[in-house]
C-alpha cells in the first residue's frame, strides 16, 4: 500500500518552521506497519500544490495533505485539490451553518474569509472538525483517497485520528495478506548509542522479521523493535524473544521498558517506595531538582534543595569546611561526599544527592580538568557512592544535562527502580 | 533563481528522525534571500533517488541533497546521482588515500565498506570534507548544479557552510538584478504572538519589499523582519525604520534585539553590573537557578539557591514562620516576599528572588487557584517587586517554565537589561 505525504506552506521552506507533524503521523502510520513512500513540501502556490496533487494521486493509495486549509489568501489547498479534480468550488450549507453557530457564541459575523472555508471542491466528502472551523475533506482521485489536514498541530492530530488513520487501518485489515505487528520500546542511561546497536545486532537475522531502530534524546538512548508476522500472536511471541534478548544484554542499563522518561521513572520509584531525597547541585545549578520535580506530587519526594554554585555558597549553606575545599579541591570526591552527606542530614531524607564539576569553558585543573564531574549519592544507611564522570571537549550545557542524569540514575539504581 | 532540496532516508519517512538539517539550511538561504522551491524527501531506493534527481535537475538552478553518503549498502546517493547523470562510479584515488589516511589513525585497514565512500560519478567534482570520510561530491546536470551533503548535521552543516552556500551566494552576486536585503530580529517576553503580530500589522503595506515572520519558542515569542531594495544602503535603511516602528510599539517587552534567549539577556546584565542574585524556588524547583547558570561566569553572577518545594523546607531552610504560611497560604505574595527577602539577606546579594505557586494538578484553593504563581523580587535597595500570575488550564510544565522566565524577567527590567 502506498501512503505519500503533500505538505503546504512558505513558513516550511523558509526555515521558520520545522515541521513536526509528519514525523509523528508517520510513527503512527509505521505502528500500523506502512512505511510513508515519499513525502513533498511546496509553497502556498495554486498551480504547484495541484500538479503536486494530481501527480501523486496518480500513483498512490492514499495522499495526505498538510496545511493551507486555514481563512487566509494564502490558504489554497481544497481550490488545488478541486482544480486537481477538474471540478469547481462549491459552498457547502452545512460547514457554513457550523461555522457561523461557532462565530455566533464569539459574537462575530459571518465574514468573507469564512466563506473561504464553507467552499469545498465539488462532490467531496465532508467531515466535521471540532478541533477548528475549517471541515476535513476528503475525496477519491481515481483510485487515490486523498485526505486534507490543517497544518495546526491540535487540529492535524485530532483529525488525523479521528478520519485518517481509522481509514488506512481499515484499508489495510480487508488486506489478507497485511502483516501483523509488535511493538517494543526499551530505554536506556550509561550506554553509547553504537555500543547499543552493537549489543543487538544480530537480531534482525535471529528473527526473520524484525526490524530494530534507534533514537539518541542525549543522554537516553532507545531502542525500538518492531516484530512482523503472519500473526498477532507469532508476532508477539517473536517480541517476547527478542525482549529476553535485549535484556540479557543491556541489563540494569534499560531504566524502561515503556516510553517514561529516566527523571520520571526515578521520581515514580522513589515515590512508590516512600523514599525521600535532597540535592546539593553545583555545577548543574538546580538543573537535577528541576528535573525531579517536574511531576505531579514533587514534594513528597524532594523535600528540599540547595543550589551551591559558588565556594562560599557551599561553606555558608551547608557548612562545608574551607580546609576540606583546599585540601582536595572544590571539584573532588570529598567535596561531593560532604555536600551529599549534609544535604541528606540537613533535610532529614533518605538520600542525599550533590554534583560538584566544571562545566566549563573555564576552570579545571591537572588532576580534574574540565569536563570533570563528581556525583555523590549518600543514602540512610550510611553508604555513600560517589562516581567520577569525564566529560572531555563536550559542550557546557551538555556537561551539565549529562551530570544531572547521572545523578538522577545513581538514585534509580540505588532505590531499584526500572 | 531555484533552489531545491532532496532528503533521503527511511528514517526520515518512519517517524524516527525530525528532519532539522533543511530547516538550517532553508533559514540559511533565506538570508540570502531564496526561498526554496520544493523539498523532497525519498526512501533509501536507488531509483527513486535516480529518478528525483533527474526530475529535480531538469527545472531547477540548483539542488541540494541530505543523506545516503555512508558507507553502508543502504547509502545511494552517490551512486543515483551517476544513474541520473549516466555516467559509471570510479574510484577517486586522493578520496581514497585521505581515507586510508585516517583509518591509519585509528588503527583500522580499509575494507569494502570504506571502498563505496571513494567512488563518486564519473567526471563529478570532488571537494574536501574535514568533518567526515565521505567527500563532498557536486556535479552540473544540464544547467543543474547538484551538490550531495551527508545527513549527518555536524557534516551537513559544515560542507553547507564551506561549499553550497558560498556557491548559491556568489551566483547570486553575479545577478545585478537580485535584490538586497537587511534583517532583524526582536525577541519579545509578556505578550501573545497574535498580539505582537496585531502590533506591527501594518509594516508590510509602509514599507513595500518588508517581510514579517514570527515565532514562538514559550514563553518568548520573536519577529523577524526581512527589508528587501535596490541597493543595501536602501534595504538597511528600511529595516532601521521598521525597527523605530517595532521600538514604539513593543518597548520593553523586547528583550534583545539579537538572537540570545532571555535567560542569557539576564545573565550578562547581571554580570556587567556586577550585580548577584539568590533565588528561593518552590514550584518551580531549580528551574530558575538552572536557567541563570547555564552561563559560564554563572558564579559570578547566582550566589546561591534553594529549592524549598515543601512547606517544612521553606521553614526550615529559610526560616519562613508557621505563622505566615497559616495566615496567608503557602502560594501567597506574602510567602514569595519573605522567601525573596531571606534569599537576598542569607546571600547577601544585590537581588533576591522567589517562586511559590500551584503548578498543578493537584493543590490551589479558592482565592489562588492551580496555575496561580506567585513571583518576587528583592532588591538591596529595600524595594521589593510582587507579580501574581495566572496560568488557568495549563499543562504543568509549561506553568513551571512561565513561572521561571516571569523571575527572570523581573530581574531583567529591575538590572535595567536588553
Amino acid at each position: 500500500m502506498r501512503v505519500e505525504l503533500l505538505c503546504t506552506g512558505n513558513e516550511l521552506l523558509d526555515g521558520s518552521v520545522i515541521d513536526s507533524n509528519s514525523a509523528w503521523l508517520e510513527a503512527r502510520l509505521f505502528e500500523l506497519g506502512i512505511e510513508v513512500t515519499e513525502k513533498r513540501v511546496v509553497p502556498d502556490h495554486l498551480p504547484t500544490i495541484a500538479a503536486a496533487i494530481r501527480e501523486i494521486a496518480a500513483r498512490a493509495d492514499f495522499l495526505v495533505t498538510s496545511g493551507g486549509l486555514g481563512p487566509t489568501p494564502d490558504d489554497l489547498t481544497a481550490e488545488a485539490l478541486a482544480q486537481a479534480a477538474g471540478v469547481s468550488m462549491v459552498e457547502n450549507a452545512g460547514v457554513r451553518a457550523a461555522i457561523e453557530a461557532k462565530l455566533a457564541e464569539r459574537n462575530r459575523v459571518y465574514s468573507e474569509a469564512q466563506a473561504r472555508q464553507a467552499h469545498v471542491p465539488s462532490g467531496a466528502e465532508v467531515l466535521p472538525n471540532r478541533f477548528g472551523t475549517a471541515p476535513h475533506i476528503q475525496m477519491k482521485l481515481g483510485h487515490c483517497q486523498v485526505m486534507l489536514l490543517p497544518g495546526v498541530p491540535r487540529e492535524f492530530y485530532g483529525l488525523a485520528e479521528a478520519f485518517v488513520l481509522p481509514r488506512i487501518g481499515a484499508a489495510l485489515s480487508a488486506d489478507p495478506t497485511a502483516a501483523h505487528y509488535a511493538f517494543l520500546e526499551v530505554r536506556c542511561y550509561g550506554v553509547w548509542e553504537a555500543d547499543m546497536v552493537w549489543a543487538v545486532r544480530e537480531l534482525p537475522d535471529r528473527f526473520p522479521g524484525l526490524r530494530v531502530g534507534t533514537r539518541t534524546a542525549a543522554p537516553e538512548n532507545h531502542l525500538k523493535i518492531r516484530a512482523s508476522a503472519k500473526t498477532q500472536a507469532e508476532a508477539e511471541a517473536m517480541r517476547e524473544a527478542a525482549r529476553a534478548v535485549i535484556r540479557e544484554r543491556l541489563g540494569d542499563r534499560i531504566f524502561t521498558e515503556d516510553s517514561r522518561p529516566l527523571p520520571q521513572v526515578v521520581f515514580e520509584a522513589l515515590r512508590d517506595r516512600a523514599a525521600t531525597v535532597a540535592f546539593a547541585e553545583s555545577c548543574t545549578g538546580g538543573m537535577a531538582a528541576a528535573l525531579l520535580t517536574d511531576w505531579p506530587g514533587a514534594s513528597e519526594v524532594l523535600r528540599a534543595g540547595w543550589v551551591v554554585y559558588t565556594e562560599e555558597a557551599k561553606q555558608r549553606l551547608l557548612g562545608v569546611s574551607a580546609q576540606l575545599i583546599a585540601q582536595h579541591g572544590v571539584v573532588s570526591e570529598e567535596v561531593a561526599v560532604a555536600l551529599a552527606e549534609r544535604a541528606r542530614d540537613r533535610a532529614d531524607t533518605t538520600y542525599g544527592g550533590a554534583v560538584t564539576g566544571w562545566a566549563g569553558p573555564g576552570g579545571g585543573d591537572a588532576k580534574n580538568p574540565v569536563g570533570t564531574v563528581f556525583v555523590a549519592l549518600a543514602s540512610s544507611s550510611g553508604a555513600t557512592v560517589v562516581e567520577r564522570l569525564s566529560f572531555p571537549g563536550v559542550e557546557r550545557d551538555r556537561v551539565r544535562r549529562g551530570a544531572a542524569y547521572a545523578l538522577l540514575n545513581q538514585l534509580r539504581l540505588a532505590a531499584g527502580g526500572s
